[in-house]
């Protein structure tokens, strides 16, 4: 069996130096609040708002290190709410994605794009990735248990060394699946 | 290949003529706005504003016509807006379900129960069952295409002569399954 801890990602922002800077002025550093569970990632003090035509999502996460490009990885609920029309991606695949305007406490930037619902995913160590017998860049189901059980056909395997074995949802797949708290799925080829 | 329009239904409440006297003032009656594609069902110009102990939600829609016991159906997006916990039932069962405070012109109902997020399902009329050679009160998976193509285990079928054939689910799982305007499922058993 091929089981698969879940874990559900909300709204989130990684920043580039140059836009944390205008964000959070000249020279601030994002200060770690806590481990994210992919090694070297985690979820950060700092606090954003982002701003769409139709409305705003305020307290919205910061994850670190800043990474080249800033993107915004929402869900379809939260495009609503600002009223954007993200296209669904891998992550750093932002290119035509859609914009909106992040809100910092020294300043704001406006995305020409960024704005992305991540696609399904599982990231998987090689020594996993050869024992689940799946490749990088597959595409395989994960089926979850339960009332509201969902196989979540379509999710990109990602293979890295860097990586601990987890599969990542966002909280409108989540909650189609009456997911809540630590849940396994199992790969399915 | 069994095929089957998937219908997706926004947070709603069907009202008992009680709760309606309450809501809308004695001798109310429902105005239906539009029909529904279930015979007989149809969305009524009247709205409600729903009340838990975290949050409201407004401009919430009523089904009509008036049913023996009030039910509220949200998505966990919305029970989580509003600080309830509601279990994934089929319609009609709300025993022991989640309570919250309905709010209309005249005057507000605190149920005690009726407040669910709907299981998954769906309406198939005789003929289409014997096609799709499914049985009342089966549980089948209903598998969708595209970037977010899922596989929606745990799909209760309902088979009646009043019904017309569709699938019915919520926001968060149309989200999920990157859906919007009318999709076809294929029903695999």
């Amino acid at each position: 069996m091929s089981k698969v801890i879940i874990e559900t990602s909300a709204k989130h922002v990684h920043l580039s130096e140059k836009d944390l800077a205008v964000l959070f002025g000249e020279g601030a550093k994002l200060t770690e609040k806590r481990p994210l569970s992919q090694p070297g990632q985690y979820l950060c003090e700092e606090r954003v708002i982002l701003r769409g035509e139709k409305g705003e999502l305020k307290n919205v996460a910061i994850l670190g290190p800043t990474r080249p490009d800033t993107q915004v990885e929402v869900s379809f609920t939260d495009a609503r709410a600002l009223g954007v029309v993200p296209p669904v991606r891998e992550s750093g695949d932002v290119a035509g994605s859609a914009k909106c305007t992040i809100v910092g406490p020294c300043g704001e930037v406006e995305i020409p794009y960024g704005v992305i619902v991540a696609k399904r995913h599982v990231h998987i160590t090689p020594e996993d990735a050869e024992k689940f017998g799946v490749k990088d860049k597959e595409i395989v189901t994960v089926k979850t248990q339960g009332d509201r059980g969902i196989s979540f056909d379509n999710t990109v395997v990602r293979v890295s060394e860097k990586f601990q074995t987890r599969m990542h949802i966002d909280y409108d797949e989540a909650n189609a699946a009456g997911i809540s708290g630590e849940v396994e799925g199992e790969i399915i080829k």
